[in-house]
């Protein structure tokens, strides 16, 4: 298990090889070229990068699932935007900023801009030392990309249906080239908190916590939907389009074997490889487990099964194990995606209690299972000092929720976050973009 | 071509390598390194696995759209939850009891949930000479996961729109964690089929005719859905959404390069990684084959092209072609996936003479092509014998047949199968789970 | 860089690898085993075929959601039939006829039938010298195949509502067979306009502005949509499901990183691996570009954002960054692919005065991008000459317009190429296929 996301610059490649190399280092006479582990490092970052790249599809069809039919076309259009700001802001201020912590400069960004950036010169060499050693800085940033484009794809889901686009978009550009990347410096970046022996193998804290808090902020702030608390009852706003919200969720299960055993950072050894498939068994068997227990639940509880729940229990599974995807045996990662589905059964009706209007499920999938999973780490990885992941947990918290309110009540104040009541009521499609998203099949 | 699946356990990964790389042993002086090799092989079987593990979502989008509207949400949810169980009760049960034949115990049960279980020791390297042959068992088991998962999806598409979701569930149960397992170690656990000389290369009889039995037997003991056949005639109850039944089907054609080519078990020497391509090449083409002769038959048939016969083409084109789809040449896995073609277009109507009413087509795709194909390997593989061949189809045959109809004549008797008349009538979804797939849509 | 897709044939595939090695030839004592080199570049052939082969279920989802209701049973029959002819059509004589330049022959396709054809021999060793150098010919067969197929999924989607099916499929017969195979042939066969210098990296010429052409010719001789263009007016004809559409955007987008990321051809080196990153990092930029600047273009001239424009500029910022997808900063790759989405939100309007009727933009989207990011190359690649890409874009243009013409004018003739009036008002799929896509949810 490596501890750090790639230090990237020239003088933590020329550093990081050795030290990967020691750890799993194959025997003399029958090892991997070097050539050919550089290669094969690389070669993980850019399949688990796609996938965790199609991630963005599967929170787009997720969420224009689970929202109703009149605000479709806005969710579908946040979806493609956030994930095109999230590119370009990450890679201008983002990328430099997270690695490593604190060397952010204007000539950085316009390196970024027009010059070499954060990309090695094209047709490298193996002779040019620097380039020679761990992966790729291509391969590598395009990863760390997606986890931060994922970490904006959280707070879309949960704001549905009431913002408004630009002041959304506006909180991605802060959360993509601030917020996600300052908090992430502290573990991935080598920071504080990856000193104190913060254990978080591919981000339930440092990715889905955070998102989950700038989701629930925002939702505070921004009050619920028109109409779903009513004389102290929930009102059943059901989504339009449940097999799509089913595809969503099965790409998202997809992209979690690139989110997670990307985060292996290395497969070059016989030892990461088998790691990185130890990573793909858990992090299934996680997946399992939240779904079936969600299924079982809602059967117990309401004598019917509720599919919004199972695929949310799936997807509670999932940011379980994300913390610590490779040290549980098969059991005992099914146990953590389990305890996921039981949070998602019961945060959901709970939220709904203290009036905090969450569209799709992300503040308990993605903040409550967060939390779980990284406090889990502790059972399963003799490495984790429950302490240190409290304290981890909170500092990150706090952290952005002190920023992300911040930006959030800024943009209330000057711009406004919130549609007009007649525009909510209409839908945003018809209101706001002028496009709906299934003309022919309105229910008028 | 690899005659067995891997052998896995530690005496069987230090024999393996020998009789595998004796194949294809690269030349002295240029060979790849035997880490690179164990690395290339696991990598095959992870990015073959999240391949396979997509034809999940595949199976549930083509099933969703050819169900009616009323049943989308309760099909959906029988998708999500067959996989997750596959993924539990393979681990627990299945994968011991088929590698190698009849190892199950308790201790390898408890084993997989809290100890190592089937995946190997974190970070090993590569001087533990039991895990440094092959390829990882954790990429393995994720591999073989797949194709019980595939089997289990397989069963649900035919018996849709009336059978109870729980009976269906305890059925899966014992498909996943025993039936396809036994039957699956005659061949690819080194059984006495594969003694024999039994060729199924990617599994048309140990996959797809064993889901196609299953599911024959249950929609035999369950009946036809009410109303489909009346004085006589066949009534048309047309899918709900050919859209996202043609993007299964485009998905499960992506996920059967995984099916087929991780099938060659091995990609670290120049042989393999030419028989994989060779592999992916000839399934595209058996999937071209089938649609097209489809839509030819159709058209001169019934003088309209029918999307949904071109649909289950190409898949039974992909099935046809799956127990050989390395030796053929392209011409000849075209007229192969062709032969599934013409299966689909006059099994389909075939079955409804009989009143067996196989509500997506499984039954053609999977068992009649699944047959077609496992017979065709004679023409195309010299070391095939035609008698060998036909006996392992009707032993695996039979014993699938008996062992499903044991199972749904219990669930028949004790809990029943079927949901009640008025229920099916008015649609499972708002009968048995409450929530409509698509619920502003409703022609109600 | 590569300057050419790989020519196969015995003696090409002994020579290139020599060629293609010295290029980015690793440091003796460090370097990757042969075997290895050839493993990884067959990899990279078969990952980036699987990306994609899965556009071809990107244009089938865009395209069925950007038609009306009344015509997606049509596309999606369409979107498998072409898919499905091209592999046949392709491998029977389009990939002879591309690689070399002009060696098709009757035994050629004989061969192709029901002999070795293009595939090298089952189970090859490293000792089989002629197969032993760059990469398996089944892997380059099965990407270069994808590329044929894209160009005609291009097509379909221009002259979607009105087209009858089979003189449409009797079109991409030719383009899959000759058309395109005889001017990729040009530039990837190592024909005339490479050896003027001609670059295109992965096609924005050779296959998005050759479909771009065809469709633009078969537009015009189509003719426009009943009712689209009334009393100097544009009658909008809203897509049916934008999700969908989204969805296909989505998976485009992903597909793209094999289809540019592929067209390295090579990722045996640390160079060539270092090379595929940045392809993958600019690629993704330049989508990012696309379909920021069409959200902020419409927001400033429509006062509202318009989801099918920033679908359409994330497609064109994709094209316009594929014919040279590796030398740009991640900067200048956004800015390429932004001038892709200014060309999309003013093309389809100014098309639309034209009245020329292209249903889903993939004129703008395919042509006039392609032909942008031709000419962008120049910007970006010392090695471009401005004269070499104009008069390349220009022969190849001209080359296409006057087959594609040639063919649709005797379909025209002959067969007929437009449904009647009174099937194109019923919409397609009544009156030509007798099956809807979404039956139970027509507006009728």
């Amino acid at each position: 298990m490596k501890l750090l996301k790639p230090l990237v610059g020239a003088a933590a490649i020329a550093a990081l090889p050795t030290l990967g190399l020691a750890q799993d280092g194959p025997v003399a006479g029958v090892n991997a070229a070097t050539d050919t582990v550089f290669i094969l490092n690389s070669l993980l970052f850019l399949v688990g990068g796609f996938l965790v790249f199609f991630m963005a599809a599967g929170f787009a069809m997720l969420e224009a699932g689970l929202v109703r039919g009149k605000n479709v076309t806005m969710q579908l259009t946040k979806n493609m935007a956030l994930f095109s700001l999230a590119t370009i802001f990450y890679y201008l201020i983002g990328y430099n900023l997270m690695y490593p912590l604190g060397t952010w400069s204007v000539e950085g960004v316009l390196s970024g801009v027009f010059g070499p950036g954060v990309l090695e010169a094209v047709g490298v060499t193996a002779a040019d030392a620097d380039d020679y050693g761990y992966a790729s800085t291509g391969s590598d940033f395009f990863f760390q990309l997606m986890f931060c484009a994922a970490t904006a794809s959280i707070v879309s889901g949960a704001l549905a249906e009431r913002i408004k686009l630009w002041p959304f978009l506006a909180f991605t550009v802060v959360l993509t080239s601030i917020i996600y990347p300052i908090q992430a410096s502290w573990k991935w970046g080598g920071g504080f908190l990856d000193t104190m022996g913060f254990l978080d193998f591919a981000g339930s804290t440092v990715v889905h916590s955070v998102g989950g808090w700038a989701a629930l902020v925002g939702a505070l702030i921004l009050g619920p939907r028109i109409g779903k608390y009513k004389d102290g009852r929930t009102i059943p706003m059901p989504g339009s389009n449940l097999t799509l919200a089913t595809l969503g969720t099965f790409i998202l299960w997809m992209g979690w074997f690139g989110f997670n055993g990307g985060s292996q950072l290395a497969m070059g050894t016989v030892g990461d490889v088998a790691d990185v498939s130890r990573i793909f068994s858990n992090t299934n068997a996680a997946a399992a487990g939240g779904a079936l227990v969600a299924l079982i639940l809602t059967q117990l509880l309401y004598k019917k099964p509720d599919l919004t729940m199972i695929l949310n229990g799936a997807l509670a599974g999932l940011v379980s194990i994300t913390a610590e995807p490779l040290t549980p045996s098969l059991g005992v990662a099914t146990l953590i995606g389990g305890v996921g589905g039981v949070i998602v059964v019961f945060a959901v009706p709970f939220l709904d209690k203290l009036k905090i209007d969450d569209v799709v499920g992300a503040i308990p999938v993605h903040l409550f299972a967060g939390i779980w999973g990284t406090i889990a780490v502790v059972f399963t990885n003799p490495d984790a000092s429950l302490g240190t992941q409290l304290y981890s947990i909170m500092v990150v918290g706090l952290f952005t929720i002190v920023a992300s309110g911040v930006v959030w009540m800024i943009l209330k104040m000057t711009v406004g976050i919130r549609v007009g009541e007649e525009e909510e009521i209409t839908g945003l499609d018809k209101s706001e973009m002028g496009m709906e998203a299934y003309p022919e099949f309105s229910n008028g």
